[in-house]
């Protein structure tokens, strides 16, 4: 397999701004009858502090870079010149993750406070000058974290030099964005194999030219990549489809400082012991770097369909999601809402809190495939959901909510300039533990926030559906009080 | 979660007769007309020896118990002394597993030669006194094998004393048939805990008491355990619809000698490290012994409906099976057998040789669920496999299959008994790849038994299919010539 690249651009700027989700051209301010709600129902104030996106690198601290000359002069030697740097502009977007936290932790940035940086950015090409700049690092005690699209809301990418007691000498940011290849595609066991720095619209638009697809939709897919959906074991909008991530995956290229590791199968299935791919997945790069992924890809569907319904309740709802993943009924996407995130999705864009959208839970579906195929998986699905409940909403919320997918993270960006606090937070449970689990964690949150003189707005859903259980993905927002860092560690 | 067990018997004799796959009333001669074809197509010779059901323990050499009295009474302090053992009786069964090779030893054992059998048999019936167990033994350098349904194919309970050039004092079997509780049931979420020495049978009574059922069916099913499901990654008939056993595991307790492990997750789905399932599962009992596992379940099915179909050629139905499982029209169970073993599946039973079905590739299709599913699930198939070549043969050849589906092995002793050589390989590659990798196989069988004088039945089918690949198994029919221990190992 060639591990030669065809980007040989220096060290590139990740297209996120620093301290937003997304670009300074995807950000705006909020609507004014968002605004008017937020102010009247939160108490939410606007403090009028320049918004994220005006915010200049050089307004910022970072901290100093500490490796010595020696070092650099190595990695030089490894990679070449242009794919070492110092620079702030490059240090900045590879300090931090895209968490409420790290975005708040920027803007607390912006009035003086230090940011802890990586004190330098490589970006190697090949699985060998990965293997020496690790064998370096261990040899010189110098950390190093792996860098794709920068949307971790784990903390991953921030740039610890203290590890269970040690302190290394420094820590670099190994970007990826070099290793952007598509190899070994095989259209009919629908296989291919993905560079690890291949965000998820690039890996796509690769794969689109053999008339294949991924169908691997998170929330952080315009700017994630390949290696951080195996190593976070992302799971995807169209899981009910085409299956989490880690599902997809058929063997990854691991660099360690001890060598080249190809953790998988060279068969689709195997009886033969333990499975080596399901330690690299999820490890977050703790294990070593992964430059590459084999993956199941499937082609292009030739059709869609789309219906939304509404429950009456949530636990109504729920159920019925329930019925469809145990019976098998097929839809690649299945989601509910729960009241309140459901009138803020039925109704139109800037009218939030002016709802006159029917009462109850929403629920999206989405079919894809042959046009037979479709219309079988829609048609079974259909009958149902309305035979438990749900009542027919027709396209549009459907479509509407395929077509803003994605835009949740950029408006998080505006609730912050706007003076709210905005986090959400995912779990999953077995079917029967999804009330008492739903309630738990409101009042958890709504405690929290208790004593805080702020109303909030927790709203919960469901997106992805195992034939044991679901998920449950919480969203709230409320307003910023005092230090909002401090008051969202509470 | 409780660990006591419903059963007090001491240690019980497993069902199948220590040298034969199942019990001495399945046993059977071959019809005539089978022993005639063999005979003739193949020059198999009946050598007149007494059939395999018919040899008494006692006229096979054991190698006798080496472990002194210390260590029994040890066992025996932890157990109870019912629960421990050095008879012979009870040491033959746990000797071997079924692999064509364990049954040709028995045989060849029968002639004189010293068959190496485990010191003593244990039954332990709590987590606590397995560790007991494994403790005692670290600190005596004994070996423990575990022990579920004996099924291995794999010399999985062989006792080998030596290992990585070290020898071990003695060696131990321990046999799990006392975790037979099924406990933790939650219809709702669809989840069950079973114990590791429940067989197949026994789980799937247990689970049917609650309108459940786990639809795993590997060959071994009969005798095989849920503990042995795991430790090798079975996989069953029906794994187009339910998965295969890995993919239901949701949890195991693995007892290792430094203490009792919970490998797996508290929900359906979690982003979070390593899977340490991945690394119990197909480890063959090598980290550990395997009590206890939690399941993914289903409702019993309301509905079945069967169909058969004709291909031209293998490639041809293949072809159809790649397009059924990557449309994902959801069969519960579809399988394709090559023109030989198509001829003589579709010729019944004791007609073997004087087969008049139609030629080509036969293919069983069976669908389960509610009638509605069942009804949508078979039409869509069914249109998708005619419009790829195939003809309906209608349900009985499909329904004649899942009768005879778990006599194959029992029928391999009668060939063994008759003079006839008979095993059979699997593996699992790319789809892309199945054209070559079966010419190779069989090539490489053919190859195997040139010059040997004999002519072979090599046959093939796929039966379990994957998005991106499928399994080939292979059953190769020979004559015994010479040293049949010898001529296998060839």
């Amino acid at each position: 397999m060639s591990t030669e690249t065809s980007t040989d651009r220096g060290v590139p700027l990740p297209p996120m701004k620093f301290n937003l989700w997304g670009t300074v051209d995807e950000a705006k301010p909020l609507g004014e009858s968002t605004r008017k709600m937020l102010s009247s129902l939160m108490g939410v104030v606007d403090d009028g502090a320049v918004p994220a996106k005006d915010v200049p690198v050089d307004r910022l601290h970072l901290t100093a870079p500490r490796l010595p000359e020696e070092d650099l002069a190595a990695f030089r030697r490894i990679v070449g010149d242009s794919h070492v740097t110092t620079d702030d502009a490059q240090r900045a977007p590879r300090s931090r993750g895209k968490s409420s936290l790290d975005l708040l932790e920027w803007r607390s940035g912006a009035e003086g406070s230090e940011i802890t940086a990586p004190d330098a950015v490589l970006a190697p090409a090949t699985d060998d000058e990965v293997l020496q700049i690790l064998q370096h690092c261990t040899t010189r005690d110098i950390a190093v974290v792996p860098f794709g699209g920068g949307t971790s809301v784990v903390g991953g990418l921030t740039p610890y030099t203290a590890d269970a007691g040690h302190t290394f000498r420094g820590v670099v940011s190994l970007d990826l964005v070099r290793f952007d290849e598509v190899t070994d595609v095989d259209p009919v066991s629908g296989l291919a194999t993905l560079g690890a720095g291949l965000s998820g619209p690039a890996a796509e638009l690769a794969l689109a030219a053999h008339g294949l697809q991924i169908g691997h939709y998170p929330q952080s897919f315009p700017y994630a990549t390949i290696g951080g959906y195996a190593v976070t074991r992302s799971s995807g909008q169209d899981s009910a489809g085409y299956g989490r991530f880690d599902d997809m995956v058929r063997e990854l290229t691991l660099v360690t400082p001890g060598g080249v590791l190809q953790a998988g199968q060279a068969a689709p299935a195997s009886a033969a012991g333990p499975d080596l791919r399901e330690l690299v997945m999820g490890s977050e790069g703790a294990f070593g770097v992964v430059t590459r992924v084999r993956l199941r890809v499937h082609p292009v569907p030739e059709t869609k369909r789309y219906e939304a319904f509404t429950f009456p309740d949530f636990a109504t709802g729920a159920a019925a999601l329930r019925a469809v993943v145990q019976t098998g009924t097929g839809p690649t996407v299945i989601r509910l809402s729960d009241e309140i995130e459901s009138s803020i999705n039925l109704s139109s864009g800037d009218k939030a809190g002016e709802s006159t959208a029917p009462p109850g839970c929403l629920c999206i579906t989405v079919f894809e495939g042959t046009a037979e195929h479709t219309a079988a998986r829609h048609r079974e699905t259909r009958d149902l959901i309305l035979s438990l409940g749900g009542k027919s909403r027709g396209e549009a919320p459907a479509r509407a909510w395929e077509q803003g997918r994605f835009n949740a993270p950029v408006l998080r960006d505006s609730l912050l300039d706007a003076g709210a606090l905005c986090e959400t937070l995912e779990t999953a449970t077995d079917w029967a533990n999804v009330p008492r689990l739903k309630k738990a964690v409101g009042q958890a949150l709504a405690e929290s926030l208790n004593g805080s003189g702020t109303m909030a707005l927790i709203m919960c859903h469901i997106s992805h559906v195992y034939p044991e259980g679901c998920s449950l993905y919480f969203t709230v927002v409320a307003a910023q009080q005092g230090d909002p860092v401090a008051q969202w560690r509470r």
